[in-house]
């Protein structure tokens, strides 16, 4: 249980500098700081500015950076002309650089031995250590720590400590830095500093959309006097330190952070907790995050890659929840600005399984989020000529749309089902079917307003028509009928139906969720919207010149849209989802159809393929896929922040898939029918399973459950129906 | 024959005075100038600064300013951020504007009585004079005369003739301002003033798309003694001169324009030609716009708003001819900036027709540029991935897209079709089936080439089909196999079949062009194309709330996209292109099918239905689709520009629809029906018919034509053929 716990960076590499930055996000929740350099890089300025345009979201290409700073905060955002809202930036605060006889530390242009970063997943922290031969000739060893507290979210802990072979003087500066940019924008409007005490800056920038955000920094080293440099931009405090050999010494920064959003705001300066000393700091974030492991840890044994990027996985989903209902998790986990800190239909269908079975009281918060911006959800309804309420495809805090893409936003109306989804999923799994009584219930009512308004009866056609759609595959852009879209939307209306005090209403949902058709082929093969057989035949090996790039950077747009191509098989996902309203053969049917389509050019498309492929029993396919969908992170794909989705996915393939739970949608009983990789000698997860906690193991021969908690459990593995009493443990032999 | 050969306005309306400039419009077709008041209005700036977004074309809105300066040369273009290049608003000369004690001369605050503008059509010169009494108790009498030089197109002559009732003093004030925008852009990087000689203006402006645009304004005054006066963006020369008594004194002002793109810059100085009077340049101006009117006047007879109509359109085709094969003809006709002043397919299937039959040289100048700009059009395709060329959707002078919004640009592909269906038009009406072989050759060869790769082959379906296109009706955004492209796209492959030397890929473009579907029903419609019957049924009335408004600015796009509603009816416009390709019964049976779906949001729309009206026998219809046709810019429509394209369609109507001219694209003999309105007493026009001149009169009994060419001319009136001797008329009686 000792192993893959942390992530470790064995040298400096330039070229993968940005995808770890990347991977070393660490977070409180309410803020988020890229894995930066303390010293920073020569030649890697942060304020390089250009104007980001609405482009196709696949084929976007950034400006190459090779090293992007990214301080975050959940619900600060900036104005962008072109783009809106976005998720801004904030001033980089993790400046904390010696220099020796004028020579500043640096990972590339200096001789560095021994070099090791890693993140420690139990604690959350990062940690650089090395030995620096100076020019001037002196050996320093050098280690870097840092975390930003679970228990005081406000605050980053960082700490240097120094030790040279032989008596050198030190020059450290330290201190905040406002000229950074959102991809490529410029949104602060004011940026002030003010030397607070001798060893603090203070920071306040004003945004152009108008928040405000205040850092206070706090160098402690005792017996130093700071000087004090400022500049537009930027503001230090420098000192002097004499290393004595072979002594160490050690530097720590604090930061605190407020914004103009937060419910509270404390004095910074308390924030800094300056009574408590860095240890007590810590073992006090420690805390959090060992109770946090121990209700959700997915333990693999025999094969360490796995278990490394399961671990990573399951560190940055726990990391990126906001823990706080004004706010979801966006596609990015608050490590980057890719996609503009946004919230997506990703919440509910790939990132709130992994809370609602191991930390329902979070994933109740991304449910609740939903709740709180149905004024915007409204609001956007009424922009589009609707009444009811339609969720964003690109939602702010206030649920507004802010895609700046018509066609995403114009069509991929699924999200609006896809929350309903995820509350049912909620109620479902807590057993608490009361919350869609009250929280829930006028999302449900508004968004099947909508949707009755939005479906279409044809002459000559029976059924309603959902016109007009682009479903999760985002390569077919305005279709009818999308069989992902139209099963979501039927759950959403059947559930409305349910809630709906006005009978007519109710029977009119009712109505359109029995009707709305899942189109089939004669030979039984779901098609993924009226169209698509009528769509090109394309060659997709011929086209796809650089397997490195996503086949859409490769091809024009019309293309695409043209072309049996996907960038994600609906269809598949529709039958992860509801496994059992397909049967094998449909669903076989399906994948032989749609997989030599599929270019998997979105990140949330080789999971599903994984779940499906052990649903079908092809153990290689699986294997192969979880292998893709766990690499997209663990192997480079971080720069711009990480694939939290695909990350939310592999959580559900270990346990959904491998470890064979039935999701609570479909299952009334902790059901179990496991399919462990060879590779696996053991899996092992706790599960929270209608608000009784589990723990459960597994080897090829043999499955283990331990009911923690107070009331008898009833389970079913592999087809054996069992009631585990409370505390208990039972073991179920398998056959094969 | 004297009636109706003038736009006049009988009072300065605020309301009205926008879209009067635009109707206004003088040009050379080097420089084209709105019909802007020479003294302006008080709070009317032009340099109102925003920033225009990429938007759907026909909901786009722009912000509302009373009067709005417009300075044209074709091929000038400023380098929009976000839109692209677009024609550049240039530096505004008209300025000539007196004072009295103070009073400066306002059509607004001060005075006016008699009040008369004028538009000139045979002289294309424009003349404004009014009483004006001025706050002091003088009454002057002012008149304003202007012209573009026809004979010198780089020439602008303006007159400003003043007498007042008794003894004054007048200030005058004239200069050149480049504070001026292009949709809120300013594309002027440098703007340079100096004094040339005394009574001259120099100014240069620098474009951000890198051209330069020189302008020297001179004035001319018998004894005057003139200032000058410069600030950054503007420069005049000020004089007070006396005027004495009904006494008359005139002020002549010239400006002279060179671009960095003329073939050759003659010093401005020798432009403005001031060895000439006013006299002799007005004179051989004339001369010019004598010869224009009597190859291309359509005279009507007992109905004079259809002859004022009729003669404000052939007047802004005439002047909107760049004259140069450099450049076409954009949508607004230089007289506005609404379409960035790019050229689209309006050039080839609205505008062509009139030039071909009355002024063949400068329609063969038309399908010129479109040769002289094949190199971008193969850029064009390599953008997309194709090979051979692919005209652009808005191109450039270069041919090169520059349309920012990418459901046009991407779908839109007829246009590379239409191109090939003017060149064909040219050599048909031309007789001259050699340009094909030597001129336009590689057009026909290289867009084949790009057809033959963008065609798909479907599983299971035996024809080509053309998939993920947006015929003219811009409402149905990506759909499969539209009549109208498929039928342009087989003609213009059937052309390229036969030019071909490589035998293989003759056969190609043959096998290709005969197996193209055009879609129908089981009871004959033609469909537009594959999903339309499946899109969905829309109640157009119930949502079209303000009818001063296009509907696509009061639904979303998203229904649009959906539902059967339509901008224009591409189906009727294949019929009006093909008529000899339908029966009767499939015209009716599309008219009554498309018809009530049809929004006529495009400006192209209702031409296109009284062509069909016509071939239907459907006279009221024909009259009222005539009618809303010239009423486009007759009634206020004209504001960001004329509707060249819808003026170009008055001409069809009057010609090919009421007169019965068949198009040479499917008669070999100058062939009759014409059908007249029943308040048209007489309908004449000249037509050049496969080089020979002819000039044709109708009326109800009879049709007379006249064969104006040194060759016998077979001709064919209802039905019945005859020769006419060369110099000889012959009558022909209509029996009905």
């Amino acid at each position: 249980m000792s192993e893959n716990w942390s992530l470790g960076e064995a040298e400096f590499n330039l070229e993968k500098a940005r995808a770890n930055e990347g991977l070393f996000t660490l977070g409180s929740g309410y803020m988020h700081v890229r894995g930066s350099l303390e010293e920073h890089l020569a030649n890697a300025p942060q304020n390089l500015s250009y104007m980001r345009r609405p482009a196709n979201v696949t084929a976007e290409a950034f400006p190459y950076m090779p090293v992007k700073w990214g301080v975050f905060v959940p619900g600060i955002y900036g104005l962008h002309p072109l783009m809106g809202k976005e998720l801004a930036n904030l001033p980089s605060f993790l400046s904390l650089t010696p220099s020796i006889a004028g020579e500043k530390l640096d990972m590339q242009q200096g001789r560095i031995e021994n070099y090791r970063r890693i993140l420690h997943f139990k604690t959350a922290a990062l940690t650089r250590s090395f030995n620096w031969q100076t020019k001037q000739g002196a050996e320093i060893q050098v280690r870097y720590e840092r975390f930003i507290s679970a228990a005081r979210p406000h605050l980053c802990v960082q700490r240097l400590t120094l030790m040279s072979d032989q008596d050198v003087d030190c020059d450290l500066r330290a201190g905040i830095d406002t000229d950074v940019r959102t991809s490529g924008y410029d949104h602060f409007t004011a940026s002030l500093f003010q030397r607070e005490a001798l060893n603090q800056i203070n920071c306040i920038v004003t945004l152009d959309a108008g928040d405000v955000v205040s850092q206070r920094a706090c160098l402690l080293l005792e017996g130093a006097s700071w000087n004090y440099e400022a500049s537009e931009r930027r503001a230090d405090l420098t000192t002097t330190v004499h290393l004595t050999a072979n002594t160490p010494i050690t530097i720590e920064k604090r930061t605190a952070m407020t914004t103009s959003i937060d419910p509270e705001t404390p004095p910074l300066v308390a924030l800094l907790s300056l009574d408590l000393d860095y240890a007590a700091l810590f073992q006090e974030h420690a805390g959090v995050w060992r109770e946090r492991w121990e209700n959700a840890d997915v333990s693999v044994e025999g094969d360490g890659e796995s278990q490394l990027a399961l671990r990573l996985a399951l560190y940055h989903l726990m990391r990126a929840h906001p823990n706080d209902s004004r706010f979801a998790i966006d596609p990015k986990a608050y490590a980057g600005d890719a996609y503009r800190g946004l919230y997506f239909w990703d919440t509910e269908m790939y990132l709130l399984p992994f809370f609602l079975y191991t930390d329902p009281e979070r994933g109740q918060m991304l449910t609740d989020f939903r709740i709180n911006t149905l004024k915007g959800a409204e609001f956007n309804a009424a922009e589009y000529g609707y009444s009811g309420a339609r969720y964003p495809w690109e939602g702010d805090t206030d649920g507004i749309d802010q895609c700046p893409n018509w066609q995403y936003r114009d069509h991929e109306v699924h999200v609006t089902a896809d929350v309903v989804y995820g509350m049912i999923h909620y109620a479902r799994a807590m057993n608490n079917p009361e919350y869609l009584q009250t929280h829930a219930r006028e999302v449900f009512l508004k968004t099947a307003e909508y949707w009755l308004e939005r479906v279409d009866w044809r002459d000559g056609i029976d059924a309603p028509g959902l016109l007009g759609v682009m479903g999760p595959d985002e390569y077919a852009p305005i279709t009818n009928n999308n069989a992902y879209t139209n099963r979501l939307v039927s759950l959403a209306l059947e559930a409305a139906a349910a809630l709906a005090d006005d009978p007519i209403f109710g029977a009119k949902c009712a109505g359109v969720a029995q009707a709305l058709p899942i189109l089939k082929r004669s030979d039984g093969l779901v098609l993924q919207c009226e169209e698509f057989e009528a769509l090109a035949d394309i060659d997709i090996g011929a086209l796809w010149k650089d397997w490195d790039k996503p086949f859409a950077a490769q091809v024009s747009q019309e293309r695409l849209y043209r072309s049996k191509c996907l960038k994600q098989a609906d269809v598949l996902l529709l039958m992860a989802l509801f496994p059992h309203e397909f049967s094998d053969s449909e669903v076989a049917l399906a994948w032989d159809y749609y997989l030599p389509y599929t270019t998997h050019d979105s990140s949330l498309s080789p999971g599903v393929h994984a779940l499906v492929a052990l649903r079908l029993g092809m153990t290689g396919e699986a294997w192969s896929f979880w292998k893709r969908s766990y690499g997209i992170d663990l192997h480079g794909g971080a720069e711009e922040g990480l694939h939290i989705a695909a990350n939310g996915m592999l959580w559900q393939i270990a346990v959904f898939g491998f470890g064979g739970l039935h999701s609570a949608m479909y299952a009334e009983t902790l059901t179990l029918s496991p399919t462990l990789p060879a590779q696996w000698k053991r899996l092992a997860f706790p599960v929270i399973w209608k608000g009784q906690r589990a723990f459960i193991e597994m080897t090829a021969s043999e499955v283990k459950i331990n009911n923690r908690s107070s009331k008898a459990l009833p389970v079913s593995v592999h087809g054996q129906a069992a009631i585990i009493p409370p505390g208990s443990s039972m073991a179920f032999q398998i056959g094969r």
